[in-house]
């Protein structure tokens, strides 16, 4: 009798107020309802398996109770949305946007407050949002939490990095839910700020896989004026609740009617790929708001970086602050020189490069991490060894884009105060791209890089930066979630565990590669800088043992599988010249696309993409794979049939692998068609990267 | 035996490192020792009396230990110093800078730290700052507490206003030190913020009075990099404990070696007169940084603005917003119209006024306060009806400057990122001063008007608007502490209650404008506004009983007793216009002086100043009382010998009195010389205002 009572009580509570929305294509739909406390939940099912079960929705609120209870439906509305839009750089020249939208509109009967819940459900996966509309009964109020439920099936196999509030920097883990604990990871990472929410707290996009073999992806979408969502498990029940970084006195979000959450994500597949191929969450940012998006470009670009990074130069003009966490004997010395700023303008003229990055060319390097400095860096001052206006003046007689650094060591109170200063300066001298950088604690002192503060600073600086023409490119910000599109300039992130780190840490295992496209990548274009071709750092130091983990072949197969319209050739330009076939590929490949394919994938283990290039007939393709050596047959039918194509491949040699021979590599020459199949053979961590450029 | 053991050991202790500096006159001395803990302290003498008993020294670092004990004297220095510089606008020509310093290096043994100790002694008092010199024990390091005591002597009448770290703009409360208690305050008295420290915890500058009839003044000086300090009481022993506003996270201050503490001081005098003509706090300031200081000009000024605050007209373009805190029946309007600016604009050409303030002139009013709102102005968008090229171009033509206004809302954040926009803005109308405003919670949020931060943007704003020749008069900031002599175009600041409370809360009692010169004016100029002439509210609206706490002519008095280069007439135009005989002192008198004489003067009572105006024989004389009525005889040998003055005397008429007959005012022309004596007839709550204009 209990027993059919209780599932009695539960099927008429949900047929009660029960609303259901589906995806266009129908193996989609989320369910709505209110329990008998008038708590709103929602669940997921695709192709009529469950994917979310039953999940509570809501809020506490600071000093004006919750929004969790006591709700009653006054109404839904329900759309259906299909068009299209061009994104100004991306991998395909149009993108479909074609949803179900479903609004439910609650009241809190005790309080009169008002609360929509807006789910729209495309062929991808499921999105809602809160939004708060205007009301008499609400107008400024502060979120103590958000309190969104993800109440997963079983215990999947998760590729899951530590719910940090000042870091993404992190090696991916690859276990199942219940296996998540923080307290077991090693720290010693290389990541310099960590602020760790919780034991069992894992970032979005949050990666998994069931074991009846679905691909189901937790994030977020279009994050405006709220901090990141970070999810906490129950490792016994594989419940995930939403937990959100505060400020410096413990609020999570200052808002004011009429005001939105982000979108809070659910995607969901039997076929990988179709995580990969997402655009959902550019479709649900808002449209561009630059009108003319003229000077937009994408740019591939070198730079005075790495060789700090493997420590043959410094960035402070004393010769001290490089990345190597070793005790080198040679001397260092600077490397933003306008001499060596000159000689990689001529190399990036040479080779086609649009752009060259200088780092360490402002004043302030020689104290500038670690000690939570307010005022480090100004932004304006040029170190005496660094020309502005020799080096300006001849990166434009040599065609190329000189790329501005602007390094924050997390003082966003000065770089704020100093912002139009900083871009006044940029004008004056004809740069027309900022990379900026947050390493170190934020200050107003007590902020997390992803508090709503932070967020709001990401999301303002690519707006300011448009007034003045200027494309920007951010490090140690909090990870994009599709805002590119509303701000094309903002044209790429680090937000993750760049290639940076193989230089001096323990580095990026084989399938870091693998995961990013699953995760990180699905918010927007990552400046993973690959290209490393000297693969050992033995080669500057014979006692340093790290190591880029990847072959020279998948180095390659990077900048096709790894988008970004900013893509840098990381390596030295020395070492590009003794390897001038395979540096061939890099300057071959373009960095914005008409189409992309993803041809094979699987996160953790591989990933295999074809893209034609912007406005012609070329194909690049990019495969790679974790530290197992892999063989695929891969049909060539996207090239347009009828066309013979010159199919350049750049592949690992024999016996390559990322440990024991990583720069062993082969370049084969041969004639296909639309109907050629290609076998691809990957070395251990290895990859292969194809050019196909039309005969006829 | 007891007893002689205990004066024995202090005797002992004293003599075993005291060290001792005295005041040019001798007068004055300052002892520093360290007991058997090591620990520093110190004590000041007055003509022999004790004015500060032993008093300990020391500081609570974050995560660093202590420096307050376990300290040896590693060294001394003693310097003489006599010299004497202009300030570009002052109370005199020029201003004496002479004091004997004794420098005292301290090592805490059993950490290697090193502190250092300065004293300098004037004739007005002892100053003493910490310096923590650079070392290799102490580079970057937090201030969790600076425990700095001044243990007074007994029981004295202290003149105070609570300890908040958000607002000084208090009613004086005038009780012994044993009736200190904010818990007993009325705190319905139209302050906006509040964060009162502690019970017993009052700001400084603490003016005091002994029992014994010594004049004694607790302030500080220089305050930079550096929170505000504020007064903890025990009011049983009559020991000062200083106390600091934390930032969100709960530190006092982020600071690096080299580094200083501000100047503590300790002044003191039988006679009152010496604290109000002291100039140590400016001496303890470093010289302006400011290399052309041609444009740094004083300023008497109108504005759109008081008839905000009596209900007249609002800030906001919809008419909601003005400081009245009654109904009003009549409909409101918008004051910074264009055509309302012209009519001030003419006012200020026709009688001989170099600017005009208009506040309301920019979007963001109608939700302006109140809601801790980051985004409230931008500081570049006029209303509709405010035409900035037409008005200023307007002004221009008359002859009249623009005075700015940047209200914050406390919005800190939001201003620093724009200033720049702010400034250009200013700069492209021709405006070459602000009003800036900080009404409302800080944000950053969790930080306090006191705080370091804030701190550091009160004196960032006047450097920076120095970049662009603006000169700078701050609301709601944190009191200066002699700041403009560094930045001289830091022409005013109100920070304590000014005279627009009078218009719509409890108001000023006829006390306040005695004691400021003993409290808030020691840091720095004041724009208190003064000009009033339809003192009662009861003018705009028969229901309202809020009035101004003064007679007429002790708002004309006010010009000379409240030392700033910049001044109001605060009043109506056509307020002025009714009282064309008394409006011509205000017309008449300086605002930048060569001499200054202060004739008369008791805390809390009364107040008679005479000012020699710059680069001319002209004098002003003003005197003020509380609510007693009150006859004195001056003589005018502060006049030059030999010459003859026109002395037009605005006094209050027979039978005026502040609250009954306030209006009535009578103006009597007598010749004079420097062998005069003036009798002088104050109403209650009167003044009497003088002008001496030489004819021969």
């Amino acid at each position: 009798m209990k027993f059919s009572f209780t599932a009695l009580l539960i099927f008429f509570l949900s047929i009660a107020s029960a609303q259901s929305v589906k995806s266009p294509s129908e193996e989609i739909v989320a369910y709505f309802g209110l329990n008998k406390e008038g708590k709103p939940y929602y669940s997921v099912t695709y192709k009529n398996q469950p994917v979310i079960k039953e999940s509570y929705l809501g809020f506490v609120l600071k000093n004006q109770g919750t929004l969790n209870s006591g709700f009653t439906v006054t109404g839904t509305k329900s759309a259906v949305v299909n068009d299209s839009w061009r994104p100004v750089l991306g991998e395909v020249a149009v993108i479909d946007n074609k949803y179900n939208e479903l609004s439910v509109s609650l009241r809190q009967e005790s309080t009169g407050k008002l609360l929509n819940i807006i789910f729209r459900v495309f062929n991808e996966g499921v999105a809602f949002r809160y939004e708060f509309p205007k009301q008499d009964k609400l107008n400024y109020f502060i979120l103590k939490e958000e309190n969104t439920q993800f109440n997963l099936t079983g215990d999947h196999k998760a590729f899951w990095i530590p719910g940090d509030f000042d870091s993404q920097e992190y090696v991916y883990n690859e276990t199942p839910l219940s296996k998540v604990d923080n307290e077991a990871l090693d720290l010693d990472n290389g990541i310099a700020v960590k602020s760790i929410a919780g034991r069992y707290t894992v970032q979005s996009p949050l990666m998994m896989k069931s074991k009846k073999g679905l691909y189901i992806n937790i994030f977020e979408a279009a994050v405006k004026n709220y901090p990141v969502m970070h999810l906490d498990l129950n490792p016994e029940t594989f419940e995930l609740t939403s937990v959100f970084a505060p400020n410096a006195i413990g609020d999570m979000a200052y808002l004011q009617t009429p005001a939105v959450t982000p979108w809070r994500t659910i995607m969901v597949s039997d076929d990988a790929r179709d995580i990969v191929a997402q655009k959902m969450i550019l479709n649900l940012n808002e449209p561009s708001k630059i009108e003319d998006t003229s000077w937009i470009k994408p740019m591939k670009y070198v730079g005075i970086w790495w060789e700090m990074h493997v420590g043959e130069s410094t960035w402070d003009y004393s010769g001290t602050q490089d990345a190597s966490q070793k005790k080198f004997t040679k001397k260092k010395t600077h490397g933003a020189t306008t001499e060596n700023t000159k000689r990689y303008i001529d190399f990036a003229a040479k080779h086609g490069f649009d752009g060259v990055l200088v780092e360490g060319w402002n004043t302030g390097w020689e104290d500038w991490f670690g000690n939570w400095k307010e005022e480090v860096f100004d932004f304006t001052t040029p170190y005496p060894d660094f020309d502005v206006k020799e080096v300006t003046d001849y990166a434009k007689k040599k065609g190329v884009k000189m790329i501005m650094h602007h390094e924050t060591s997390g003082s966003v109170a000065n770089y704020e105060r100093r912002l139009d200063r900083a871009y006044n300066f940029m004008k004056q001298y004809g740069y027309g791209a900022v990379k900026t950088g947050y390493v170190g604690k934020i200050i107003p002192r007590g902020e997390f890089h992803d508090g709503q503060s932070m967020v709001n600073h990401f999301n303002y600086v690519p707006q300011r930066a448009a007034e003045y023409k200027v494309m920007v490119n951010s490090h140690e910000s909090s990870r994009p979630t599709g805002i590119q599109r509303t701000w094309p300039n903002y044209i790429a992130a680090e937000a993750a565990r760049g290639n940076e780190f193989n230089g001096w840490s323990n580095g990026n295992p084989p399938a870091h590669e693998t995961i990013l496209p699953f995760t990180r990548l699905l918010g927007g274009p990552m400046d993973y800088t690959p290209g490393i071709f000297e693969i050992k750092m033995s080669h500057y130091d014979p006692t340093k043992t790290e190591q880029v983990h990847t072959t020279l072949a998948k180095q390659l197969a990077l900048y096709v599988t790894m988008y970004s319209p900013l893509q840098m050739a990381a390596d030295l330009p020395e070492n590009y010249e003794k390897y001038p076939d395979a540096f061939q590929f890099i300057k071959d490949v373009a960095a914005d696309w008409d189409e992309t394919e993803v041809l094979e994938a699987e996160p953790g283990d591989y990933l295999t993409i074809a893209r034609k290039a912007k406005g012609t007939e070329n194909w690049f393709l990019g495969a790679i794979t974790d530290e197992n050596a892999r063989k695929s047959t891969i049909s060539l039918d996207f090239l347009t049939p009828g066309k013979e194509y010159e199919a350049v491949i750049y592949q690992d040699g024999k016996g390559a692998d990322w440990k024991k021979d990583p720069i062993n590599y082969e370049i084969k020459i041969i004639k296909v068609t639309a109907k050629s199949k290609l076998n691809l053979k990957l070395a251990p961590g290895g990859g292969t990267a194809i050019s196909f450029i039309p005969l006829n």
